[in-house]
């Protein structure tokens, strides 16, 4: 037996399992999921992470495991099916390796991917082993649609803004990886690599919502896209850190208020909602939506991350 | 405007248009199917198409091009709905670049990948875009099951094997590429990256066959999966190249019975059927299952492709 069908074999055993709605998993061309599984809708969306763009692994053993990388990868694609307050059904996973990359690691990418899977419901259904000079773990995730879809474009003017968790933790979490200081600053980095589901927060607020967008890519540009969609415009309060985020910015010489506004890979979720709907048992209120385009209270003027700058 | 939303703006542009069953495409945080769409059942599958593994830019320019690249990435996802019997609905396809690569050669990738959607009806409704060091191209592909879905592990002693169209011919096409005489063996190559859609042979087989499977990776290694799944042998008869094949094959010092028998890169379906179903409208006979384990009749020995050796 060659090694990749040995490997194949590992992968299946560690992604085995009863899942509900799913009528074929690995092993086949494809997986089959149960049209019922998916009758209000199949959300559909795709992510791909890639090393020494996403993540280094300079990392792995530096308080974060490759079970870690994956599973943010993992949870970094499902986070737009919270955005979309839909109920995750599968995940397919496709992996690009080094001829060289040891098996324990891909087994304990496998697990990572196993981890969310079970926290977020999403079993690993499908995936594609392929040789690449670099490492990439690019997911499909697919979920049931709610009964309304909270876009991006449906904001209105006196909306109340709503996050859940915590803004900039994560990018903390990063900044303390990048400064070597991991195991002095744990909980951020943990924050980074395993960042809540919010998907039983996006199902709450899917009823009510307006509008939904999860935070990925910073504060100020996810709510940019949520209002330029929406053809309107927004009002933030002046977020601030707790004393330990300020604390581990000043030592690390990152300003913990733009990291808030701007630091990307929260996969927290912003929502848009009337003003008399109360969300506070999920999200705490950051501000609300204006007429005037344009977004106005920020404290700091960092544009975002581009992928490609 | 950033670059990156100038270029999705763009991408967005290639891939527009009204879809049957599309409720929401691309722009927001996924894309939603209708229900309805896939009421019968999803059937789900992932591909990844990686340059210097599956693709050379060196290729570009003699005989092939960006588009060329792109359809056949789409191409080779959309053959695991064929073998599966599946009708296409859609495709979600995340794609790597490097950071100088031309928005030409992306308006062409994504170019490709709007023929592959009207040809086989699977509209691009979600990708991503993110940094690499080499170009990788990976897609997500969602159908409709068929009534009966043809797995890899029903065929039966007795069952007559079948396949579409012309093993090998990718393979020499591929040969052509890389040795240089592309232009002389136009047809071959084209075979290779434009490779036929074998959608409506998989849904017309799907109503009798007890396995089907796409030859990939070469005709005795699928066939051996087939084969071991369903716990079964195989006899093949010894299949001929065509005139030009054979011409061309001698000309590149390959041996055309080899690549009919191993050459992988054909997506023709191999199915294994009930010896009074007559197939020949779709595709011609091969050969037959049989009880004992293993391949007999074939004239060369190569074990196929392996993703890692």
């Amino acid at each position: 037996m060659s090694r990749e069908f040995d490997r194949i074999a590992r992968l299946r055993a560690i992604f085995a399992g009863e899942h509900r709605g799913v009528v074929l998993g690995i092993g086949d061309d494809a997986a089959i999921l149960a049209g019922d599984a998916v009758a209000s809708g199949a959300v559909l969306s795709t992510d791909a992470v890639i090393e020494d763009v996403h993540f280094r692994r300079a990392w792995i053993g530096q308080g974060v495991t490759w079970r870690d990388v994956a599973y943010r990868a993992a949870a970094a694609a499902l986070s737009d099916l919270a955005a979309m307050g839909a109920e995750p059904r599968a995940m397919l996973t496709s992996w690009a390796f080094p001829r060289d990359l040891g098996d324990d690691v891909v087994d304990e990418i496998a697990r990572g991917f196993r981890d969310a899977a079970d926290v977020y419901g999403a079993p690993v259904i499908g995936g594609n082993l392929a040789r690449g000079r670099e490492i990439a773990l690019t997911t499909t995730v697919i979920g049931a649609a709610p009964v309304r879809v909270p876009r991006r474009d449906g904001a209105k003017p006196g909306d109340v803004l709503w996050v859940t968790g915590a803004l900039g933790e994560a990018a903390l979490g990063l900044a303390a990886l990048e400064g070597g200081i991991a195991a002095e600053a744990a909980p951020f980095v943990t924050r980074f690599v395993r960042p809540p589901s919010r998907i039983e927060a996006g199902r709450f607020a899917a009823g009510s919502a307006h509008a939904m967008i999860d935070v990925s890519d910073g504060l100020l540009q996810d709510l940019g896209h949520l209002c330029e969609a929406s053809g309107v415009g927004a009002r933030i309060d002046a977020l601030e850190p707790t004393p330990e985020a300020d604390a581990l910015a000043r030592r690390l010489g990152v300003d913990a208020r733009a990291l808030i506004e701007s630091g990307g890979d929260d996969y927290e979720l912003l929502i848009a909602s009337p003003a008399d709907v109360d969300l506070s048992s999920i999200a705490r209120r950051i501000g609300e939506i204006t007429r005037e385009p344009g977004i106005v209270g920020a404290r700091t003027t960092r544009a975002g991350f581009d992928h490609f700058e």
